[in-house]
């Protein structure tokens, strides 16, 4: 995702609370086309930088299914400027399928006037080149639901009917409290509007501390959507939260229950396998000017400790339910090997 | 000490390392008063903020070597403007025995035009309101060698004739790449600045774990000044350096030896009892602003797990030598509990 900035480029609002621009657009790509897009294999283009949270849902989601082949992947460097991601990891800088330098390129051909922030993760419709839609929530949902014909063998449930509602409502809370909760930290523009943020999100990972102490996963007893929205903000939290966003009251590591069940999802095929915390340390250290004005990216923390053990295996669970493994990535989608730092 | 600014109010230089003006006011205060100031109970005014490291070294040793009664504390609060630290914290804002707001004010009477930072800790001499030094390293020294007179009781040999070198020789080292190592990972003006230091800090601090693996204090089996100058670097580095100044490789919570030893040392009377967290992270994240734009400060980390057991008395040692520990700090000079976050 890329927040809004004012004018000024700035994230932080001196006074305000964060206040993050929800409005997406919000067609969805279903199996009977009903907005317009039908689920067509080869047909979309998923754009998802690796250093950003809500991008990395849709990744690891579509790894877990096997949508490698259906789906495409392009994906953006971890910085941008305040108009766009832009694809300079690419040869040439330029996405090798849609053709384009910066993602503001596929906004503005869906709507020429398009007025708001130019966010990952995006669909774009390939024979048009124009984005389908930015609604990070819905991505991954249809993923699961929609795009069932082409999951490979062996996906796994990871929206189950039977436990919809309660996935639901612990996402929602998640959502509030910690994936969006440490942005309003970060971006808080007052002391007390940071403060409320920072006791808000510890009370809140203190209470899955709780529900995690005896139970491997959040919701019923394999992984689900849950999980993966609850992943991408703890895999962040050492690497850039912590410090940059000032989420400090003791770091990921130092969170027992919530460490080992955060390294329990890196160790297993398809998270941690999505995650490169180079990229995600440069775009929250250079993006973000007016939290970190040098733009100097920390060289800390040691990311090898997220291969240590876990002991999680101990409280049973069937991470994959009637399903299997992802495969390895294939090697174009490749991330570095883990740093000491 | 209040680092040195550009016009701009700027601590970091873009593009430069971090370089430390070292230009201080060299006059020492000696028994035979060859610089004009001879020891005298009751004449100087020490003044140090509770939040500056170099400050902090000298209310420790002064509540080590009880020297109290002779030398009184004046305590100006954790900010201060580009010019000045200010005596925000008395009644009145004036501080009760110089009768002045601003430090500034006593480098003013010493010299009209005083051209450098106007740092804490410094000494006044009370009858004529003026500086007498700022020259924090040898400070500190002067209250053990030209100060003994006025000794309490039981005063611990903090510099002993035969371990001068090798405490000069330890400290030299630990000023270099840890008390100013910190500052020059925070202030560097580039990343290639920044990383050296940082690097530069963490082999230092894995020599010290290793150096403090088998042996309680720093050099010989006692507390020393060298003990006293690298304890108030660490007893900032998480609340403080960690995130602010992005020495992030890990915390010093994170390095069991550094660990123990600073809890150790936060335990024994005249160390921990001169900390104020608050005040610390007050100073930094509210001064810095060219590092922490919003002025908001961090809520973490728990600094109650200062009192957790360090099991340090292992290893033997006689902290105090032949002398005893200091008695309580008086009421005026205390400090607050610790607050868990």
């Amino acid at each position: 995702m890329a927040e809004s900035t004012d004018a000024d480029g700035r994230y932080v609002e001196p006074g305000q609370p964060y206040d993050r621009d929800t409005n997406y657009i919000e067609d969805r790509i279903t199996r009977d086309g009903r907005d317009g897009w039908p689920v067509e294999a080869e047909r979309y283009r998923l754009i998802a930088a690796r250093a950003c949270p809500w991008a990395n849902r849709t990744i690891i989601v579509r790894r877990l299914l096997g949508l490698e082949d259906a789906i495409s992947l392009g994906l953006p460097g971890p910085t941008h400027d305040q108009r766009s991601w832009t694809f300079d990891l690419d040869p040439g800088g330029v996405d090798p399928v849609l053709g384009i330098e910066r993602l503001q390129q596929a906004y503005f051909t869906r709507f020429s006037d398009y007025p708001r922030g130019i966010t990952v993760p995006a669909i774009v419709d390939v024979p048009t080149g124009a984005v389908v839609t930015n609604n990070f929530p819905q991505i991954t949902l249809d993923f699961e639901t929609e795009w069932s014909a082409f999951h490979r063998d062996g996906a796994p449930d990871l929206y189950p009917d039977a436990l919809r509602s309660e996935i639901d409502e612990v996402s929602e809370i998640v959502y509030h409290d910690v994936n969006n909760g440490v942005y309003k930290a970060g971006f808080a523009g007052s002391q007390k509007a940071y403060e409320r943020a920072f006791n808000t999100l510890f009370d809140r990972l203190d209470w899955l501390s709780e529900r995690l102490e005896r139970q491997r996963f959040l919701v019923g007893d394999s992984i689900t959507e849950a999980d993966v929205r609850l992943f991408t903000t703890l895999a962040r939290f050492d690497a850039v939260y912590h410090g940059h966003f000032k989420c400090n009251r003791s770091k990921l590591a130092e969170m027992p229950v919530l460490w080992a069940y955060a390294r329990d999802l890196f160790q297993t095929p398809g998270f941690g396998d999505t995650i490169d915390f180079a990229q995600s340390k440069a775009h929250y250290y250079i993006v973000h000017r007016d939290i970190n004005p040098s733009g100097i990216v920390p060289l800390g923390p040691d990311e090898t400790v997220w291969l240590t053990p876990h002991g999680r295996e101990e409280l049973g669970g069937r991470p994959f339910g009637d399903g299997t493994p992802p495969p390895p990535s294939r090697e174009s989608e490749g991330v570095p090997k883990l740093r000491s730092a």
